[in-house]
């Protein structure tokens, strides 16, 4: 069922087969998978997917691994949610949510491209998997290495939320945490993977990570029977997820399987990390490196190695992009939750805020479809919204207490059956 | 669709219409629904329900609603996962994980049954909604609240875990922490519904909302091909879930859509809250009450509504139970991790210890089909395993001090690909 037919050059499209290498030597350019269409269009159809178990794998043919799947057999296919309340709130028509949230088992949108890495580092014959980590890269690759027996190490900054270091240290990796930023973690790793090579998803085993995202794309239109949505927007850190989301919307739309337009691809950082925002709002092709502070820790990177690439898709699809303040953030996700029901992390209080934005911005029209990735989970990292949100009230177990509570604070709740 | 007809006591079957009644005035027994089984097998087949959108409404004939499903729409059909790993370190042949710790939204299996009872909630004309809980219920409850814009009031013991709090504060309910345990919120709960004519997902809606509980029967057979699993296991505190799995398989049964014999059903609980095993192992049907004592706090429930229930269940289906202490529960969480690459919370540690110790009494045979269900997830509790997993070792960010420390530590690594 593969039709991986090797690496290519993003940049100049030299061709190198499908090892665990990522950069071109001709001109530092990423390295991407190509597949041979003509092979996956026979199998690849609307029918043969829906009848696939629910897992990322049911889009196999356009995923760069040569064997079996070994692990991700519940990661993906998480919900696409109708957002009436939230649509109503910011004045649009139609809204969804794509919540990978409950992605399956780490909580966040790394369990998918995780399930590829770790499947291919495997075919590739690594015995030890590793990654640079803000948090749930290592919850993901951390769990999809216990379930495989691979030896594991995850390298995070040093001060990650309390759970999401938990979140990994529950499968039992070595984990490093180093004295610095995402982006010190990052070189270092670089190094440790060329000098004890070792498979390290998202540094040489990059170019099969990544395209684990692109199933997000593929879910969206399947779950919209087969239909682009108009306007799609993405968080950013290290610029893996959103032009990938895209690379799956183009491959659809160039195999026939997506009804309309390909969509426009819009941008979420926060402002305390900003590099691509920043750059696309200065008309720079290359963001320069900042130095990260935001509460959204998930998407604290600076020096963002796909950051081009996003620019490129933004520009390419007619989005945009914008920043918010961790304030607006924080608001973000209290939004979500309070008219959806949904709990996520700041990066997808992220993803809200924007939205907004860009809708007040007229950026994003209010009479077309829209859909938020939401790409982590608000329960680990539940400790920022201390404070911020409805206090436990103690009260005694009597029933005059409670109604005398009800009497004091909630006049006329009253709310029986109508 | 809907095929509901009505109630009926589960005791005496005497009718009763389908409003928010759920204990019958002749025997106190409990009421369930009746469907119109007949109607149902029209559309209720397995083309049918596979043709359908991935959450607990797939299963729409068989949910006491009678209008449309308001919401839930992510809610269900989560993973079941071979769990290769855990069997070899069990010695069992055929191992599976229902992992409900990924439902969404509110990562525990109380997103089924609160689909169901917020949906009724609506349909009988309820504007406020509310319930007594041990965290996860509290969670879901203000969440698919929010989602529908109904009042909401959430009553816990005032000891619950951080994030279980949190996690139903996010959603801006009236959140009240009652000085006792999930008993005395109970007993309180069900003053305030009389009272004040609230909707109370777990008391006088409960009727519908144990129903929702039945999906994750019929998702296990469903999800292995139509075909029963021969063993279940399932945690017990209220004593909702577990009969109702089991009522799910005998539709299923009843209606010819699964291969094979009805599973047998074991219980697991937490031994400082083990009312319903004690009597199953001293032969009582009608659990004595216990004060709880235990880390699993979300199945820390003394007095059971539905114990009676459960001990049928075990004892018709061929089952059995067993109770494990908190240091094996703990145990149970980290072996599901270091396995599988799962997560989950001290009620799936029960369920992990208690299958493990049923294998080994050989209550569970070997070579059969096993099926534990996993209810929530570790990211919820993730305090509890503090001191209990692999700690982050601090490290400066150059490669020197990486080499040195494994050099010290881990001799001989090695792991380049083979
Ligand atoms: C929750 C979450 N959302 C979004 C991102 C951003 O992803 P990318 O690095 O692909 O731009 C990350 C990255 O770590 C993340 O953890
Ligand atoms: C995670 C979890 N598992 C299992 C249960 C037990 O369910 P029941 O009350 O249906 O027996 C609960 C109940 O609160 C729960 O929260
Ligand atoms: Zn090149
Ligand atoms: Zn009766």
């Amino acid at each position: 069922m593969s039709t991986l037919i090797g690496l290519q050059c993003h940049v100049c499209h030299t061709a190198f087969a499908a090892e665990a290498t990522y950069v071109c030597d001709q001109c530092f350019g990423p390295l991407e998978p190509v597949y041979d269409y003509d092979k996956a269009r026979a199998t690849f159809t609307r029918e043969n997917i829906a009848s696939r178990p629910r897992n990322l794998w049911r889009y196999r043919e356009l995923l760069p691994i040569t064997g079996e799947p070994l692990t991700g057999f519940g990661s993906g296919f998480t919900p696409l949610i109708p957002a009436p309340r939230l649509a109503a709130r910011l004045g649009v028509r139609e809204l969804y949510v794509k919540d990978d949230g409950v992605n399956h088992p780490t909580l966040s949108y790394k369990d998918r491209v995780v399930s590829v890495a770790a499947t291919r580092a495997v075919e590739l014959g690594f015995t030890v998997f590793g990654c640079a980590s803000t948090g749930n890269l290592g919850n993901s690759v951390a769990a999809h290495a216990s379930r495989l027996g691979l030896r594991c190490f995850v390298f995070i900054p040093d001060d990650l939320e309390p759970y999401k270091v938990l979140g990994s240290a529950i499968y039992h990796p070595t984990l490093l945490a180093v004295r610095g930023n995402y982006d010190d973690v990052n070189r270092l790793c670089t190094q440790v993977a060329d000098k004890h090579g070792w498979g390290f998803a998202n540094i040489n085993l990059r170019s099969y990570y990544a395209e684990g995202a692109k199933t997000m794309g593929f879910e969206i239109v399947e779950q919209l029977g087969w239909r682009f949505p108009k306007h799609v927007v993405s968080p950013v850190a290290g610029g893996t997820l959103l032009p990938r989301i895209f690379r799956g919307f183009r491959e659809l739309h160039q195999l026939g399987l997506g009804e309309g337009d390909l969509p426009k691809m819009y941008g979420a950082q926060a402002a305390g990390s900003a590099p691509v925002i920043r750059a696309l709002h200065q008309g720079i092709d290359y963001p320069d490196p900042v130095k990260p502070d935001t509460i959204a820790k998930s998407i604290a990177i600076g020096n963002p190695a796909d950051g081009f690439q996003v620019i490129e898709v933004l520009k390419e699809s007619g989005g945009w992009g914008e920043m918010v303040t961790d304030e607006e953030i924080l608001d973000g996700i209290n939004l979500l939750a309070e008219t959806e029901g949904i709990f996520t992390e700041p990066a997808g209080g992220t993803t809200i805020a924007v939205t907004r934005k860009l809708i007040e911005q007229e950026r994003i029209p209010r009479n077309e479809s829209i859909v938020m990735c939401i790409t982590g989970n608000g329960y680990k990292t539940a400790d920022i919204m201390t404070g911020r949100v409805t206090r436990a009230i103690p009260i005694s177990r009597s029933l005059e207490d409670v109604d005398a509570y009800l009497a004091g604070t909630l006049a006329g709740v009253g709310g029986e059956q109508a």
